[in-house]
């Protein structure tokens, strides 16, 4: 089972499967302003679990929902990458959360067995996946207002000329 | 703390907050092809966990994870209300998941303190709130393929004549 409660408030997940990454460190993953997220790699999905992969294929995109395993603690309000200025966790993407789980929308280019190769992998190497889930459709960017992380882009434009 | 991890291989959260919706049962919640999820409800963040919430007023939408907090057990293919076809659990948004853990896109009202008034809501009342991220871009519609829930719409459509 990968579903435990304990008590009425906690929640015991178990991986999934785990990332393959080109990324062994978190310095080596693209942050900050106009980060790409172009780099390759596989969800392996663990073999008691692949039945559940049915028919995923057709679908271009998938969020992918995952562990911060190699992150400690949490901050409520710090300064990420992006920014010179600090923020509220909830309104940014920081690993260092109450829950350290993450999400990551990544491009399904094939599938073999239980291995899901995809492109658009931000995690590192060996992290544990939590969830996958087909992506079904997004908010139209005219609709979106992305409050500091816009006006750190329009002061980083600034500051460049 | 929020994060607590037994042994290697499970991860324990805990919720940050409560969803306040007009859902009191599943079956209330739109389902099927075409829903909409236009329904408004507050996302009640714990008081430890406010400052978290600083700068969050700023993006019009968030991504919220959510427990299945009233699902059993997990189903690895099955068929969803969309199709009259079996899929796999990771082609679907089924609560009935390894993890039962859930991800819903919403419309950011306002703010008032500790509450998010938000439109989009499809948890029940009470729904344990895992985490909050911001909403930064999404996949343009004509990058998407959709598998089996295109082809399940267009079977749907061709029904009706």
């Amino acid at each position: 089972m990968g579903k435990e409660v304990i008590g009425l408030d906690t929640l015991t997940l178990r991986p999934v499967g785990y990332v393959r990454s080109p990324y062994q460190q978190p310095r080596e993953v693209p942050r900050g302003p106009g980060a790409q997220h172009s780099a390759e790699g596989v969800l392996e999905i663990l073999p008691e679990f692949e039945a559940g992969l049915k028919d995923i294929e057709g679908f271009s995109h998938l969020f992918v929902i995952w562990a911060f395993d190699r992150s400690e603690g949490f901050e409520l309000v710090g300064t990420p990458p992006t920014d010179d200025r600090p923020h509220g966790v909830f309104a940014t993407r920081s690993p260092r959360r109450p829950n350290p789980i993450a999400l990551t929308v990544v491009e399904l280019l094939r599938r073999d067995g239980a291995r899901l190769h995809v492109r658009g992998v931000d995690m590192l190497e060996g992290t544990p996946i939590l969830d996958i889930k087909p992506y079904l459709s997004g908010v139209a960017p005219e609709h979106l207002r992305r409050g500091w992380l816009d006006e750190a882009e329009a002061r980083a434009a600034n500051a460049r000329g």
